[in-house]
């Protein structure tokens, strides 16, 4: 007996309220932080019902954590070939990043989650894991690229990663400006030497 | 006619009034928010009249200003000498920086005015000027080192001082634990290459 696993295609009805409760959501969690972040407030801002969120998105955490699947969705060059090998793997993606970070819906809801983080373990769990996640594709290719010898062998990759996603973030927090992508290279070039 | 500036030496009642209303700002900032953080709750914490704040400390910012002041006080190797050169004095800041990261005070309000920056324009003023000014001793002795051939010339001082100070705050907020201060030397081999 075999199972046949078919591709799922989602109902495009589905898509839209997918998308449209994810910008909710994250445009709720920027403008009044997590304490403010209701499952009432999200309905509201997507048009939609309420008894639709609570049937789907079982949590405040899973409303968060499905948003940012639905809406950021990262570069795998990891899977791929990319032309340049390491090095260019690695630039697709910290230029993602700097997308991420100048994109408002997306970077606006972070240091909401950041704050919420410091007093809601839940919070904290759900932070710490998603970006875990995300770097791991990062840490990935800075391994590969250190085995092959294509990259600096003196490189830590979760260190280096964390330099590369750190620089990023902070620009967008701490600095009035986020990286502009078209800088993304010139970081990369900080952590893993001269082209 | 000559002006003969006497060393200013701080009244040792004063000094424990100005440190006990610093902890108290940076308590009461990490635990309620911005929002929350008024100069009653300061003066309960810290047990001071109100009117010794207002007197001394005009505004909020003023508080959290003075506050870091007294209580981050960042070595200064950039006027030093530092056995090791341009690498051991970059390792002294970034060594500070971590420890800055691990002391709960210090670093749990700073989530706080990351996400008060996004709502409250004199907070993102404060907090991008507060972190140019503190990364300005490291991006000056990176400068100061690569003019001296010590380290590498592909480095942009701004752009590495970013990846080095990034790194130990996305440890703080977007991991479960700040880098351990004893790693502070592996973080700057990721940016200035091998010792």
């Amino acid at each position: 007996m075999s199972y046949i696993v078919e591709p799922v295609r989602e109902d495009p009805r589905v898509a839209r309220t997918r998308e449209a409760v994810g910008r909710a959501t994250l445009q709720v969690l920027a403008e009044r932080g997590y304490a403010g972040f209701t499952v009432e407030a999200v309905a509201d801002e997507a048009r939609v019902a309420r008894s639709t969120i609570y049937r789907h998105w079982p949590t405040r955490i899973a409303l968060i954590s499905d948003a940012l699947d639905a809406l950021n969705r990262q570069p795998r060059p990891d899977r791929d070939e990319v032309a340049g090998g390491a090095r260019a793997k690695v630039e697709v993606l910290v230029t993602h990043l700097t997308e991420a970070f100048t994109d408002s819906l997306l970077s606006s809801c972070m240091p909401a989650l950041v704050e919420a983080a410091e007093h809601e373990p839940e919070v904290a769990a759900f932070l710490h894991g998603y970006s875990a996640t995300r770097r791991a594709t990062l840490v990935r290719v800075l391994e590969a690229g250190i085995a092959s010898g294509e990259l600096p062998s003196h490189l830590d990759p979760e260190l280096a990663s964390v330099a590369l996603a750190g620089a990023v973030a902070y620009y967008r927090t701490m600095t009035p400006e986020p990286l502009p992508t078209e800088r993304a290279a010139d970081l990369v070039t900080q952590v893993l030497g001269p082209p």
